[in-house]
Protein backbone atom coordinates (compact mmCIF):
# COMPACT_ATOMS: atom_id res chain seq x y z
CA UNK A 1 0.00 0.00 0.00
CA UNK A 2 1.66 3.59 -1.00
CA UNK A 3 0.73 6.54 1.05
CA UNK A 4 1.27 10.36 0.66
CA UNK A 5 1.82 12.54 3.63
CA UNK A 6 2.30 16.38 4.01
CA UNK A 7 4.47 17.24 6.17
CA UNK A 8 5.54 20.35 8.59
CA UNK A 9 8.34 21.23 9.47
CA UNK A 10 10.92 24.10 11.39
CA UNK A 11 14.34 23.40 9.79
CA UNK A 12 16.25 25.40 12.36
CA UNK A 13 17.66 22.44 14.19
CA UNK A 14 18.28 20.02 11.53
CA UNK A 15 21.15 19.83 8.87
CA UNK A 16 18.56 19.68 6.06
CA UNK A 17 15.81 17.67 4.43
CA UNK A 18 18.53 14.86 3.20
CA UNK A 19 21.27 13.32 5.60
CA UNK A 20 24.06 13.79 2.90
CA UNK A 21 27.16 11.36 3.27
CA UNK A 22 28.84 11.19 6.63
CA UNK A 23 28.79 14.45 7.84
CA UNK A 24 26.34 13.29 10.29
CA UNK A 25 23.80 16.06 11.61
CA UNK A 26 20.29 15.59 12.48
CA UNK A 27 17.65 15.29 9.20
CA UNK A 28 13.87 15.52 8.99
CA UNK A 29 14.29 12.88 6.93
CA UNK A 30 15.81 10.17 8.94
CA UNK A 31 13.44 11.55 12.24
CA UNK A 32 10.21 11.23 9.78
CA UNK A 33 11.34 8.07 8.62
CA UNK A 34 11.99 6.82 12.53
CA UNK A 35 8.70 7.61 14.00
CA UNK A 36 6.67 6.10 10.81
CA UNK A 37 8.96 2.58 11.28
CA UNK A 38 7.85 2.80 14.69
CA UNK A 39 4.12 3.29 13.86
CA UNK A 40 4.45 0.59 11.19
CA UNK A 41 6.58 -1.63 13.29
CA UNK A 42 8.63 -2.06 10.49
CA UNK A 43 11.25 -0.25 8.41
CA UNK A 44 9.64 2.98 6.40
CA UNK A 45 11.60 4.74 4.07
CA UNK A 46 10.42 7.95 2.21
CA UNK A 47 10.44 9.88 -0.72
CA UNK A 48 9.64 13.72 -0.64
CA UNK A 49 8.55 16.50 -3.07
CA UNK A 50 12.06 18.44 -3.06
CA UNK A 51 14.75 18.27 -0.60
CA UNK A 52 14.95 21.23 1.55
CA UNK A 53 18.69 22.77 2.99
CA UNK A 54 20.00 23.25 6.39
CA UNK A 55 17.68 25.64 7.89
CA UNK A 56 15.15 25.99 5.73
CA UNK A 57 11.84 25.36 6.87
CA UNK A 58 8.89 22.93 5.29
CA UNK A 59 5.00 24.06 5.42
CA UNK A 60 3.47 20.89 3.38
CA UNK A 61 6.58 19.02 2.26
CA UNK A 62 4.94 15.71 0.77
CA UNK A 63 6.27 12.60 0.71
CA UNK A 64 4.88 8.78 0.15
CA UNK A 65 5.97 5.28 1.47
CA UNK A 66 4.81 1.81 0.95
CA UNK A 67 4.00 -0.27 3.60
CA UNK A 68 2.41 -3.22 4.18
CA UNK A 69 1.29 -2.16 7.57
CA UNK A 70 -2.46 -1.40 7.67
CA UNK A 71 -3.00 1.78 9.79
CA UNK A 72 -6.18 4.20 8.90
CA UNK A 73 -4.94 7.44 7.43
CA UNK A 74 -6.01 9.33 11.01
CA UNK A 75 -3.65 6.47 12.70
CA UNK A 76 -0.50 7.08 10.39
CA UNK A 77 -1.28 11.02 11.16
CA UNK A 78 -1.70 11.36 14.63
CA UNK A 79 0.51 7.96 15.83
CA UNK A 80 3.70 9.68 13.74
CA UNK A 81 2.89 13.18 14.70
CA UNK A 82 2.55 12.15 18.61
CA UNK A 83 6.72 10.06 18.07
CA UNK A 84 8.19 13.34 16.20
CA UNK A 85 10.07 15.67 17.89
CA UNK A 86 8.04 19.05 18.30
CA UNK A 87 9.80 20.68 15.52
CA UNK A 88 8.16 18.26 12.87
CA UNK A 89 4.09 17.56 12.52
CA UNK A 90 2.42 15.30 9.72
CA UNK A 91 -0.71 17.35 8.26
CA UNK A 92 -2.42 14.70 6.85
CA UNK A 93 -1.97 11.12 5.27
CA UNK A 94 -4.02 9.85 2.25
CA UNK A 95 -3.70 6.64 0.98
CA UNK A 96 -2.56 6.79 -3.32
CA UNK A 97 -2.14 5.05 -6.24
CA UNK A 98 1.22 2.65 -6.52
CA UNK A 99 1.88 4.85 -9.42
CA UNK A 100 2.00 8.32 -7.53
CA UNK A 101 5.04 9.82 -6.78
CA UNK A 102 5.77 12.57 -4.58
CA UNK A 103 8.73 14.15 -6.33
CA UNK A 104 7.96 12.93 -9.92
CA UNK A 105 4.45 13.79 -10.04
CA UNK A 106 4.79 17.61 -9.00
CA UNK A 107 3.74 19.46 -11.64
CA UNK A 108 5.04 23.02 -9.72
CA UNK A 109 6.59 23.93 -6.33
CA UNK A 110 6.30 26.91 -4.43
CA UNK A 111 8.59 28.73 -1.65
CA UNK A 112 8.11 31.71 0.29
CA UNK A 113 10.83 33.81 1.96
CA UNK A 114 10.40 36.50 4.12
CA UNK A 115 12.87 38.51 5.62
CA UNK A 116 12.11 41.44 8.33
CA UNK A 117 13.08 45.09 7.04
CA UNK A 118 14.18 47.73 10.06
CA UNK A 119 17.35 48.72 11.06
CA UNK A 120 17.52 46.41 14.35
CA UNK A 121 17.32 42.62 13.89
CA UNK A 122 14.26 40.14 14.86
CA UNK A 123 13.26 39.00 18.18
CA UNK A 124 9.96 37.90 17.89
CA UNK A 125 9.29 35.29 15.34
CA UNK A 126 13.17 34.85 14.42
CA UNK A 127 13.12 31.54 13.41
CA UNK A 128 11.55 32.40 10.42
CA UNK A 129 12.36 35.60 9.54
CA UNK A 130 16.02 36.56 7.58
CA UNK A 131 16.76 40.27 8.21
CA UNK A 132 17.61 42.97 6.24
CA UNK A 133 18.72 46.38 7.66
CA UNK A 134 18.99 48.71 4.30
CA UNK A 135 15.55 49.80 3.61
CA UNK A 136 13.83 48.07 0.46
CA UNK A 137 11.68 48.99 -2.24
CA UNK A 138 9.52 46.23 -2.52
CA UNK A 139 7.57 47.53 -5.71
CA UNK A 140 11.35 47.80 -7.51
CA UNK A 141 12.06 44.07 -6.30
CA UNK A 142 8.14 43.14 -7.90
CA UNK A 143 8.80 44.42 -10.76
CA UNK A 144 12.96 43.24 -11.31
CA UNK A 145 11.34 39.47 -10.48
CA UNK A 146 8.91 39.47 -13.39
CA UNK A 147 12.20 39.39 -15.90
CA UNK A 148 12.34 35.53 -14.65
CA UNK A 149 9.20 34.84 -15.49
CA UNK A 150 9.05 31.35 -17.94
CA UNK A 151 11.28 29.08 -19.36
CA UNK A 152 14.75 29.96 -19.23
CA UNK A 153 18.12 28.68 -17.93
CA UNK A 154 18.55 29.68 -14.98
CA UNK A 155 22.52 29.62 -14.34
CA UNK A 156 22.53 32.47 -13.04
CA UNK A 157 20.92 31.81 -9.96
CA UNK A 158 22.45 28.28 -9.48
CA UNK A 159 24.64 27.14 -6.97
CA UNK A 160 27.73 25.84 -7.77
CA UNK A 161 27.08 22.51 -6.28
CA UNK A 162 23.59 22.09 -7.96
CA UNK A 163 23.79 18.14 -9.04
CA UNK A 164 20.56 18.72 -11.52
CA UNK A 165 21.74 17.82 -15.46
CA UNK A 166 20.50 21.27 -17.17
CA UNK A 167 19.57 24.54 -15.57
CA UNK A 168 16.27 25.11 -17.63
CA UNK A 169 13.05 25.66 -15.38
CA UNK A 170 9.57 27.25 -16.07
CA UNK A 171 8.89 30.37 -13.23
CA UNK A 172 5.87 30.24 -13.48
CA UNK A 173 5.20 33.38 -10.69
CA UNK A 174 7.12 35.81 -8.34
CA UNK A 175 5.22 38.46 -6.36
CA UNK A 176 7.21 40.85 -3.99
CA UNK A 177 5.01 42.16 -1.25
CA UNK A 178 5.85 44.32 1.99
CA UNK A 179 3.62 44.56 4.85
CA UNK A 180 4.72 46.36 7.84
CA UNK A 181 8.03 46.02 8.10
CA UNK A 182 8.03 41.98 6.23
CA UNK A 183 9.06 41.88 2.97
CA UNK A 184 7.54 39.07 1.51
CA UNK A 185 8.76 36.68 -1.83
CA UNK A 186 6.51 33.73 -3.09
CA UNK A 187 7.50 32.22 -6.23
CA UNK A 188 6.18 29.05 -8.23
CA UNK A 189 8.13 27.25 -10.51
CA UNK A 190 7.74 23.77 -12.18
CA UNK A 191 11.20 22.83 -10.56
CA UNK A 192 13.61 25.01 -8.57
CA UNK A 193 17.85 24.39 -8.58
CA UNK A 194 19.91 24.09 -5.96
CA UNK A 195 20.12 27.39 -3.83
CA UNK A 196 17.65 28.95 -6.75
CA UNK A 197 15.14 30.91 -4.94
CA UNK A 198 18.23 32.21 -2.14
CA UNK A 199 19.98 33.17 -5.04
CA UNK A 200 16.98 35.17 -6.41
CA UNK A 201 15.90 36.97 -3.31
CA UNK A 202 19.68 37.73 -2.33
CA UNK A 203 19.53 39.34 -5.83
CA UNK A 204 16.49 41.42 -5.53
CA UNK A 205 17.51 42.64 -2.54
CA UNK A 206 20.05 44.66 -4.27
CA UNK A 207 17.68 46.17 -6.35
CA UNK A 208 15.00 46.81 -3.42
CA UNK A 209 18.15 49.05 -1.67
CA UNK A 210 18.75 50.86 -4.96
CA UNK A 211 22.19 48.80 -5.80
CA UNK A 212 21.14 47.67 -9.12
CA UNK A 213 18.87 49.04 -11.46
CA UNK A 214 15.44 47.06 -12.31
CA UNK A 215 16.77 45.90 -15.53
CA UNK A 216 19.55 43.86 -13.29
CA UNK A 217 17.52 40.99 -13.40
CA UNK A 218 17.14 40.33 -16.83
CA UNK A 219 21.10 41.12 -17.52
CA UNK A 220 21.55 38.25 -14.75
CA UNK A 221 19.37 36.15 -16.14
CA UNK A 222 20.95 35.96 -19.70
CA UNK A 223 24.46 36.17 -18.81
CA UNK A 224 23.92 32.85 -17.15
CA UNK A 225 27.09 33.51 -14.59
CA UNK A 226 25.95 32.97 -11.15
CA UNK A 227 29.97 35.08 -10.34
CA UNK A 228 27.93 38.33 -10.86
CA UNK A 229 24.80 37.52 -9.18
CA UNK A 230 23.74 38.76 -5.68
CA UNK A 231 24.71 36.69 -2.54
CA UNK A 232 22.83 33.53 -1.19
CA UNK A 233 20.30 34.84 1.13
CA UNK A 234 20.47 33.35 4.43
CA UNK A 235 18.11 30.43 4.78
CA UNK A 236 15.92 30.82 7.98
CA UNK A 237 13.45 33.18 5.85
CA UNK A 238 12.97 30.61 3.73
CA UNK A 239 9.55 28.04 3.50
CA UNK A 240 9.11 25.13 1.11
CA UNK A 241 5.16 25.96 0.67
CA UNK A 242 4.87 22.78 -0.91
CA UNK A 243 4.46 20.68 -4.41
CA UNK A 244 1.50 21.37 -6.71
CA UNK A 245 0.22 17.83 -8.37
CA UNK A 246 -3.11 16.93 -10.87
CA UNK A 247 -6.17 17.04 -9.37
CA UNK A 248 -6.65 12.72 -11.01
CA UNK A 249 -4.32 12.20 -7.60
CA UNK A 250 -6.95 13.26 -5.36
CA UNK A 251 -4.62 15.25 -3.09
CA UNK A 252 -5.85 17.51 0.13
CA UNK A 253 -6.47 21.01 -2.09
CA UNK A 254 -3.54 22.52 -0.65
CA UNK A 255 -1.42 20.03 -2.97
CA UNK A 256 -3.72 20.79 -5.76
CA UNK A 257 -3.33 22.14 -9.18
CA UNK B 1 17.47 62.78 30.77
CA UNK B 2 14.33 60.28 30.82
CA UNK B 3 14.31 58.19 27.45
CA UNK B 4 11.47 55.86 26.61
CA UNK B 5 12.56 52.79 24.26
CA UNK B 6 10.40 49.96 22.09
CA UNK B 7 10.94 46.51 22.65
CA UNK B 8 10.73 43.18 21.34
CA UNK B 9 10.85 39.62 23.14
CA UNK B 10 10.03 35.97 22.50
CA UNK B 11 8.91 35.10 25.91
CA UNK B 12 9.44 31.55 25.57
CA UNK B 13 12.43 31.13 27.58
CA UNK B 14 11.20 33.85 30.50
CA UNK B 15 9.52 33.60 33.66
CA UNK B 16 8.04 36.74 32.16
CA UNK B 17 8.92 40.36 32.42
CA UNK B 18 9.50 40.80 36.01
CA UNK B 19 11.39 38.84 38.58
CA UNK B 20 9.17 38.16 40.88
CA UNK B 21 10.08 36.91 44.33
CA UNK B 22 13.19 34.82 45.13
CA UNK B 23 11.45 32.56 42.78
CA UNK B 24 14.20 33.13 40.29
CA UNK B 25 14.18 32.37 36.29
CA UNK B 26 15.38 34.74 33.93
CA UNK B 27 13.26 37.81 32.43
CA UNK B 28 13.07 39.64 30.37
CA UNK B 29 13.38 43.12 32.44
CA UNK B 30 16.87 42.10 34.01
CA UNK B 31 18.22 41.21 30.43
CA UNK B 32 17.54 44.86 29.55
CA UNK B 33 18.66 46.49 31.91
CA UNK B 34 21.66 44.46 32.45
CA UNK B 35 22.29 45.42 28.36
CA UNK B 36 21.39 49.12 29.55
CA UNK B 37 23.40 49.49 32.22
CA UNK B 38 26.33 48.16 29.80
CA UNK B 39 25.68 50.98 27.51
CA UNK B 40 25.07 53.58 30.21
CA UNK B 41 28.33 52.21 32.12
CA UNK B 42 26.08 52.73 34.78
CA UNK B 43 22.98 51.07 36.55
CA UNK B 44 19.57 51.50 34.96
CA UNK B 45 16.29 50.63 35.83
CA UNK B 46 13.58 50.78 33.54
CA UNK B 47 9.46 51.13 33.89
CA UNK B 48 7.77 49.21 31.49
CA UNK B 49 3.63 50.19 30.16
CA UNK B 50 2.49 46.36 31.01
CA UNK B 51 4.20 43.20 32.85
CA UNK B 52 3.18 40.05 30.54
CA UNK B 53 3.40 36.58 32.35
CA UNK B 54 5.73 33.40 31.80
CA UNK B 55 6.08 32.45 28.51
CA UNK B 56 4.05 35.54 26.86
CA UNK B 57 5.80 37.34 23.80
CA UNK B 58 5.84 41.79 23.72
CA UNK B 59 5.73 43.19 19.60
CA UNK B 60 6.27 46.49 21.16
CA UNK B 61 6.29 46.87 25.04
CA UNK B 62 7.34 50.30 26.43
CA UNK B 63 9.42 51.63 29.15
CA UNK B 64 11.47 54.62 30.18
CA UNK B 65 14.45 55.13 32.29
CA UNK B 66 16.50 58.11 33.64
CA UNK B 67 19.92 58.29 32.88
CA UNK B 68 23.13 60.53 32.74
CA UNK B 69 24.67 59.13 30.17
CA UNK B 70 25.02 60.97 27.08
CA UNK B 71 24.16 58.68 24.31
CA UNK B 72 21.94 59.46 20.91
CA UNK B 73 19.03 57.83 20.19
CA UNK B 74 20.70 55.22 17.59
CA UNK B 75 23.36 54.26 20.16
CA UNK B 76 20.92 53.42 22.94
CA UNK B 77 19.07 50.99 20.39
CA UNK B 78 21.95 49.52 18.25
CA UNK B 79 24.22 49.41 21.28
CA UNK B 80 21.50 47.75 23.81
CA UNK B 81 20.50 45.60 21.21
CA UNK B 82 23.99 43.84 20.48
CA UNK B 83 23.89 43.03 23.84
CA UNK B 84 20.86 41.55 24.69
CA UNK B 85 20.12 37.95 23.88
CA UNK B 86 18.67 37.07 20.41
CA UNK B 87 15.26 36.61 22.38
CA UNK B 88 15.19 40.55 22.37
CA UNK B 89 15.37 43.81 20.43
CA UNK B 90 14.95 47.21 20.96
CA UNK B 91 12.79 48.32 18.26
CA UNK B 92 13.66 52.49 18.94
CA UNK B 93 14.34 54.76 21.17
CA UNK B 94 13.40 58.43 21.59
CA UNK B 95 14.19 61.17 24.55
CA UNK B 96 10.72 61.93 26.24
CA UNK B 97 9.59 64.80 28.71
CA UNK B 98 10.71 64.06 32.25
CA UNK B 99 6.58 63.62 33.15
CA UNK B 100 6.12 60.64 30.49
CA UNK B 101 5.40 57.63 32.66
CA UNK B 102 5.51 54.71 30.21
CA UNK B 103 2.56 53.02 32.69
CA UNK B 104 0.78 55.88 33.71
CA UNK B 105 0.87 57.80 30.20
CA UNK B 106 -0.73 54.63 28.70
CA UNK B 107 -4.17 55.11 27.78
CA UNK B 108 -5.16 51.95 26.17
CA UNK B 109 -3.21 48.50 25.69
CA UNK B 110 -3.50 46.18 22.73
CA UNK B 111 -3.10 42.30 23.03
CA UNK B 112 -3.15 39.27 19.90
CA UNK B 113 -3.82 36.16 20.72
CA UNK B 114 -2.97 33.06 18.13
CA UNK B 115 -3.99 29.92 17.67
CA UNK B 116 -3.54 27.07 14.99
CA UNK B 117 -7.20 25.23 14.57
CA UNK B 118 -6.52 21.51 13.25
CA UNK B 119 -5.97 18.12 14.30
CA UNK B 120 -2.14 18.32 14.23
CA UNK B 121 -0.15 20.44 16.99
CA UNK B 122 1.88 22.95 15.49
CA UNK B 123 5.79 22.25 14.30
CA UNK B 124 6.45 25.78 11.98
CA UNK B 125 5.72 28.59 14.13
CA UNK B 126 5.03 26.83 17.22
CA UNK B 127 6.85 29.32 19.41
CA UNK B 128 3.94 32.27 18.88
CA UNK B 129 0.84 29.80 17.89
CA UNK B 130 -1.36 27.61 20.91
CA UNK B 131 -3.28 24.89 19.44
CA UNK B 132 -7.25 23.62 19.59
CA UNK B 133 -7.95 20.58 17.74
CA UNK B 134 -11.39 21.32 17.99
CA UNK B 135 -12.86 23.02 14.91
CA UNK B 136 -13.23 26.71 15.93
CA UNK B 137 -16.40 28.58 14.68
CA UNK B 138 -14.20 32.13 14.41
CA UNK B 139 -17.49 34.33 13.65
CA UNK B 140 -19.66 32.65 16.88
CA UNK B 141 -16.04 33.97 18.84
CA UNK B 142 -16.52 37.35 17.25
CA UNK B 143 -20.20 37.44 18.25
CA UNK B 144 -19.73 36.72 21.99
CA UNK B 145 -16.84 38.92 21.99
CA UNK B 146 -18.64 42.06 21.62
CA UNK B 147 -20.49 41.58 24.92
CA UNK B 148 -17.67 42.09 26.79
CA UNK B 149 -17.28 46.09 24.89
CA UNK B 150 -17.64 49.03 26.90
CA UNK B 151 -16.54 49.57 30.66
CA UNK B 152 -17.60 46.63 33.25
CA UNK B 153 -16.46 44.70 36.40
CA UNK B 154 -14.26 42.00 34.20
CA UNK B 155 -13.75 39.85 37.40
CA UNK B 156 -15.31 36.63 35.65
CA UNK B 157 -11.70 36.95 33.60
CA UNK B 158 -9.76 37.55 36.56
CA UNK B 159 -7.06 35.52 38.20
CA UNK B 160 -6.96 35.11 41.49
CA UNK B 161 -3.23 36.05 41.66
CA UNK B 162 -4.62 39.38 40.33
CA UNK B 163 -3.22 42.51 43.01
CA UNK B 164 -5.35 45.13 41.13
CA UNK B 165 -7.63 46.92 43.35
CA UNK B 166 -10.46 46.88 41.47
CA UNK B 167 -11.72 44.92 38.61
CA UNK B 168 -13.33 47.50 36.07
CA UNK B 169 -11.49 47.83 32.60
CA UNK B 170 -12.93 49.13 29.47
CA UNK B 171 -12.94 46.88 26.68
CA UNK B 172 -12.55 49.14 23.25
CA UNK B 173 -12.73 46.65 20.70
CA UNK B 174 -12.34 43.08 20.65
CA UNK B 175 -12.10 41.22 16.47
CA UNK B 176 -11.93 37.32 16.28
CA UNK B 177 -11.13 36.26 12.37
CA UNK B 178 -9.45 33.34 10.81
CA UNK B 179 -7.05 33.16 8.19
CA UNK B 180 -6.62 29.29 6.83
CA UNK B 181 -5.96 27.41 9.84
CA UNK B 182 -5.46 30.22 12.33
CA UNK B 183 -8.11 32.04 14.60
CA UNK B 184 -6.43 35.44 16.00
CA UNK B 185 -8.49 37.56 18.54
CA UNK B 186 -6.94 41.34 18.96
CA UNK B 187 -7.86 42.76 21.91
CA UNK B 188 -7.90 46.70 23.15
CA UNK B 189 -8.89 47.80 26.65
CA UNK B 190 -7.45 51.30 28.67
CA UNK B 191 -5.62 48.29 30.70
CA UNK B 192 -5.82 44.58 31.57
CA UNK B 193 -6.32 42.48 34.67
CA UNK B 194 -3.86 39.79 35.45
CA UNK B 195 -5.03 36.98 32.96
CA UNK B 196 -7.81 38.35 31.65
CA UNK B 197 -6.68 38.18 28.06
CA UNK B 198 -6.54 34.32 28.27
CA UNK B 199 -9.42 33.69 30.21
CA UNK B 200 -11.42 35.55 27.61
CA UNK B 201 -9.44 33.71 24.56
CA UNK B 202 -10.20 30.37 27.16
CA UNK B 203 -13.94 31.02 27.39
CA UNK B 204 -14.73 32.44 23.64
CA UNK B 205 -12.89 28.51 22.84
CA UNK B 206 -15.78 27.03 24.24
CA UNK B 207 -18.31 28.91 22.49
CA UNK B 208 -16.19 28.64 19.10
CA UNK B 209 -16.12 24.50 19.57
CA UNK B 210 -19.92 24.85 20.16
CA UNK B 211 -19.47 23.48 23.78
CA UNK B 212 -21.30 27.42 24.96
CA UNK B 213 -23.76 29.48 23.30
CA UNK B 214 -23.08 32.97 22.32
CA UNK B 215 -25.05 34.32 24.97
CA UNK B 216 -22.75 32.97 27.62
CA UNK B 217 -20.04 35.55 26.89
CA UNK B 218 -22.81 38.07 28.61
CA UNK B 219 -23.96 35.75 31.58
CA UNK B 220 -20.43 34.89 32.24
CA UNK B 221 -19.33 38.52 32.26
CA UNK B 222 -22.55 39.82 34.23
CA UNK B 223 -22.08 36.87 37.14
CA UNK B 224 -18.30 38.06 37.98
CA UNK B 225 -17.53 34.49 38.70
CA UNK B 226 -14.09 33.36 37.93
CA UNK B 227 -15.10 29.56 38.71
CA UNK B 228 -17.60 29.13 35.81
CA UNK B 229 -15.47 30.59 32.86
CA UNK B 230 -13.16 28.86 30.54
CA UNK B 231 -9.86 27.43 31.58
CA UNK B 232 -6.79 29.97 31.20
CA UNK B 233 -5.77 29.72 27.49
CA UNK B 234 -1.73 28.57 27.24
CA UNK B 235 0.87 31.70 27.29
CA UNK B 236 2.34 31.14 24.00
CA UNK B 237 -0.39 32.66 21.44
CA UNK B 238 -0.43 35.59 23.44
CA UNK B 239 1.32 38.51 22.38
CA UNK B 240 1.23 42.46 23.69
CA UNK B 241 1.18 44.10 21.19
CA UNK B 242 1.81 47.28 23.02
CA UNK B 243 0.15 50.40 24.38
CA UNK B 244 -1.02 53.35 22.86
CA UNK B 245 -0.28 56.69 24.29
CA UNK B 246 -1.52 60.13 23.60
CA UNK B 247 -0.09 62.19 20.50
CA UNK B 248 1.88 65.07 22.90
CA UNK B 249 4.31 62.00 23.94
CA UNK B 250 5.57 62.65 20.56
CA UNK B 251 6.04 58.70 20.20
CA UNK B 252 6.62 56.62 17.24
CA UNK B 253 3.18 56.31 15.29
CA UNK B 254 2.43 52.68 16.25
CA UNK B 255 2.10 53.67 19.98
CA UNK B 256 0.35 56.58 19.31
CA UNK B 257 -3.64 56.82 19.24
Amino acid sequence: MRYALGVEYDGSEYKGWQQLGDSGGPSVQASLQQALSSVADAPIQVTCAGRTDAGVHGQCQVVHFDTDAVRDPRGWTLGTTTRLPRSIAVRWCVPVAGDFHARFSARARRYRYRLLNRPVRPALNRQTLSWERRPLDAALMHAAGQALLGEHDFSAFRSIQCEARHARRELQAIQVTRQDEVVEVCVQANAFLHHMVRNIVGSLILVGCGDKPVSWMAQLLAGRDRTVAGPTAPPQGLVFVGPLYPDNWQLPAEVTL
